[in-house]
């Protein structure tokens, strides 16, 4: 068993950190928000709180990390207080953060200059992946750090996976946002050319969900963008600051996502109509989908 | 076992029109190019060869039908020794081709006029899927055809479903096409970026496929994108048509498909550069896909 400091009780990390102390682990989380982490505690009695991500990082061999963006990766890793003041040399930092390549390999350069170890390490399966602990988790690093963690992750990780130096992990996930605008775009068009032409939109689904138009999208969301159900899943927000730093990628890469970009700006059409926390599935709500005698 | 004509031996037709043969029917073909349907009869003995649709229609209870697009569906049907000039009222005909939901309604007018059932019932699953008897097939039209020939297309198709009234089938296909169209691009993009900025590509698409971006065009696709292989598959300009179709559709619907007409475009260069027989993943031949150092 490992000690390990877990920063960041989000969605995600609040669930993250409790399946560590479910597989024995003396974990300590530090959270902004100190209510948070006092709760969490109390739901997972096995663990400790510490006072800052100085404290937290102190009282691990390894650190984990899911907190909200760039900006916050590193100034939790090199701010007064932050975890490299408390890092002893030797460890590793394990950052769950989507955030840029960029980002990354700022927080690698950081942590290699305190003699730490440093994992980009974003994960996809949301909410649902990290209460289950049925998370994805793409990797970049060094292969003896991800040696040394890939057990400890492996409480919320069911797959986990080294795709190459620091940044690759961030790199992936951004391959995995671009598969989604595009295949959610097309759902979204699927089902309201369905709903608007009068079709029978449980049975089309069920009948070309195993064919080669089938997505995990189609077979998990066809139904609920049919019924305009939103208030679940990945929100809004969340998928326009993954696409910024992906289109931000590609454009330093000289790539082009010409779907992506456009998906990109729906978003930002579904944000100012309300849709802000709203499933990345709402793209469905600009398009026309009820029948014109209906309405 | 029953008394079946087949017209339209291509790609599709000539292998559907084969496991009749091997389910015991008593099968009829009809080609537009003789020498096609003599070799189909030399390899199905069982079978017999028709001078015209009206012949072979004349020795069916049930013309199935799979042809090229919307006009030789109506000629096919209608022309001097046409289908309807030897269909006995009472019979049904089964359109197989995919075409605009007008034209499987002019085609369905047309055979009631004859006193002839017809059902629209494109299908998915591409030329592996006729030859290996395991197309989904998406039926438009009444209850009883629909259950006077669902044993008979059984041979072919491993899923058949009754969606609507006549139409009903072409617009489910329609959907379909939309799905693909939006998946596909997101994938060309997915994995043109992953190769643009170095990514190990198998591994990331390996990571990625079972969670919320994953798809059957993932999973069949990415590697064959990624090495710019395309003699294979469902043709582009087959593509093409099957969008405008849906396009239009969607125009006459008031229906929305952003993406869908934009990938219809990106088609229409892929078919500039070449690519009018490659399969639908060409579409990453149009984005920047080798390393800048490697260029």
């Amino acid at each position: 068993m490992a000690r390990v400091a877990f920063v960041g009780l989000g969605v995600m990390g609040y669930p993250m950190a409790g399946h560590l102390v479910g597989a024995g682990h003396e974990v300590t989380v530090w959270n902004r928000s100190r209510p948070r982490a006092d709760e969490w505690l109390v739901e997972h009695p096995g663990g400790r709180v510490a006072a800052s991500p100085r404290d937290a990082a102190a009282a691990g061999d390894l650190v984990l990390m899911c907190v909200g963006d760039d900006a916050s990766v590193l100034s939790v890793l090199s701010a007064p207080d932050g975890v490299l003041d408390g890092a002893a040399p030797g460890s590793v930092v394990v950052d769950h953060t989507t955030v840029s390549a960029d980002t990354a390999r700022r927080a690698g350069a950081a942590c290699a200059a305190a003699g730490v170890g440093f994992l980009d390490a974003p994960v996809s399966g949301g909410q649902a992946g990290a209460v289950n602990g049925t998370l994805t988790v793409m990797v970049g690093g060094e292969s003896a750090d991800f040696a040394r963690v890939d057990d400890v992750v492996a409480a919320y990780g069911a797959k986990r996976r080294l795709l190459g130096p620091v940044g690759a992990g961030q790199l992936a996930k951004m391959v995995n946002q671009i598969c989604i605008a595009g295949v959610v775009q097309g759902l979204a068009e699927g089902v309201a050319f369905a709903l608007r032409t009068g079709q029978d939109v449980d049975a089309v689904f069920d009948t070309i969900g195993a064919g080669a138009a089938g997505s995990w999208q189609m077979a998990n969301r066809h139904a609920t963008m049919a019924a305009d159900s939103f208030e679940f899943g990945f929100a809004v927000e969340h998928m326009r600051k993954d696409l910024g730093n992906t289109l931000a990628e590609a454009r330093a890469a000289g790539a082009a996502l010409p779907l992506t970009a456009l998906v990109d700006q729906f978003y930002a059409e579904v944000w100012q109509a309300g849709g802000r926390r709203w499933d990345t599935s709402s793209l469905i709500t600009r398009l026309p989908r009820t029948r014109p005698e209906d309405s």
